[in-house]
């Protein structure tokens, strides 16, 4: 790859997590489907809220969730997101420069608060998670930095940002600077139903605009509207540079030209809480990516990441995911 | 013991932790005492959350972790402590109430936000704690509901409570109106930097308000100004009905009139957070007692809770205490 003076740029949704334990009964009344986002509105934010047991607040956001991951792997990061010049925007905003990513989108300073995921953790470790956008709303092409895209090896986006309507605009604009600088463009899908929402766009993005795609099973097999994983498997192939397809327990497929490998998932000893598994798979795929590595080993250490996340409340690693990948002695 | 409506009512200072892993040459340079509470001021809250690593946000405060410890135990909780009318004191109280604790203690609607302590969790899981007091300097005998404390089958009053000046004076308010219901009073002693700070007041209480007192090896060697723990665990006995001394891995010691109970810690795989140790030890050694249980199963179910909230990062419950209580066939 070109040479770059950072490793990764995220663009995503500056999202603070309130994440709660619920029953599979909480669900169900709440008309929750179990695994998937649902975007709310204020309202219904608050009344979910008031609904849900006690939590914790965590800085999340698949993107942020991915570039505080690659800090903790040891690459450079910077970071594209909206919050409002409030509470929650502070604890963001910390809680991402911290790591030593560069984070400098200026926050707004009217319209809604910081956005947060009511997350609800089920006994079975899965999380079930409802966005309120808040300020995400506000992202435009204008919050783009085209020198810190142009300086990025890689410009991850995550796919949630097509929610936000402007945001879009913003997401062709990074897409376009990063190659016209020779950098790459990597998409996650985010969420099943966020595919549903905007199926012709990500068709059209991974088609002519995206180098390496992230998607797990039930995402990619709603790009190509189909039942069948291999199938939906067989459609990407080609279409980018490198898919790596994520199946939870099942590990990954990673499919690049006519190669096609098959990881493992990490063993963990008890799944706490799945919530950033996808968002830590991709920190350290990229990683590897931006050392160079084989794919097999990008999803090893993919795999080892997403291990760590699950194992515990919250969707930012708790160890230092260096130390973990050395003593795997995968880098 | 009378007969009471509710379990335990709490009285403490409202804090919402802010927790944050650090290495050992971060409180050196910072000149934090290792397993300590230290008082801040608005500023250096600021100041050294901007130097801090990534964080969550949980609700905390000492006597608040106890009283959702009861409520996870299955007991009956009410509290009472000071929060501003900001995010944080939203969170706070949806965090407590959640659990079906009562707590209805008005909000400041002026001054300090509030309160939130700046926790430093170094490798080996020891917790160095910095309080930004905030609202809870507004805490004054008004906020102390004669008929709450009256229905409370024991008062548990947090000796932090002694810093907020105002405090003090709602803290001799309950314990006099729950004597007066033939109810019992406990004092957690909390931190032996404080009990330096109160130790006049502190023995006062002790002497003439106090039945059952918690406190570690710190705090009661501090009491009593001695650096042997013997010297110190003779100092208290006879002077309060029931003394739970906590020694950390060493398990505890209960004095009770002429008997002497001493109590293994239970086993903990990893401990991650030591913040809360000493809270939830008073969680399940009260459960116990509303229960008319025999003081080494109170003490037992005390050592279990504690067990709990050092194995993850936090200071209240992310399980069902009643469950693990169940399994361990204690209650």
């Amino acid at each position: 790859m070109t040479q770059a003076s950072i490793d990764v740029l995220g663009i995503g949704n500056a999202i603070v997590d309130v994440i709660a334990h619920a029953e599979e009964e909480f669900l169900a009344r709440e008309g929750l489907v179990k695994g998937t986002m649902t975007l709310i509105d204020a309202s219904r934010a608050e009344a979910l809220y008031q609904l849900m047991g006690p939590a914790i607040e965590a800085s999340g956001g698949s993107a942020g969730n991915t570039i505080a991951g690659l800090a903790s792997l040891g690459a450079s990061g910077a970071y594209i997101g909206k919050v409002r010049d409030d509470f929650l925007g502070q604890v963001y905003r910390h809680d991402i420069t911290a790591t030593g990513i560069w984070f400098e989108t200026p926050a707004a300073t009217s319209g809604p608060g910081t956005a947060r995921c009511l997350i609800l953790v089920t006994p079975d470790g899965q999380r079930t998670m409802n966005t309120y956008l808040g300020a995400c709303v506000e992202l435009r092409p204008a919050d783009i930095d085209p020198d810190i895209v142009a300086a990025a090896q890689i410009t991850y986006l995550e796919g949630y940002l097509f929610d936000p309507p402007q945001a879009q605009e913003a997401f062709r604009k990074a897409a376009a600077i990063a190659h016209a600088a020779g950098h790459k463009v990597a998409l996650s899908l985010s969420d099943p139903f966020c595919v549903r929402r905007h199926r012709a766009e990500f068709r059209d993005l991974v088609d002519g605009h995206v180098d390496i795609l992230f998607a797990n099973e039930a995402e990619i097999c709603s790009l190509y509207e189909t039942d069948d994983f291999a199938a939906a498997a067989a459609a990407v192939r080609g279409r980018v540079e490198i898919a790596a397809l994520t199946c939870s327990a099942a590990g990954s497929l990673i499919l690049a030209d006519k190669a096609e490998h098959r990881i493992a998932a990490a063993p963990v000893a008890r799944v706490v809480d799945t919530t950033g598994a996808g968002d830590l798979y991709a920190s350290g795929f990229l990683y590897g990516l931006t050392r160079d590595l084989p794919l097999p080993i990008c999803g090893q250490i993919g795999s080892l990441c997403a291990a760590e996340i699950i194992s515990h409340f919250g969707a930012r690693p708790e160890v230092g995911l260096a130390e973990l990948v050395a003593q795997a002695g995968l880098a």
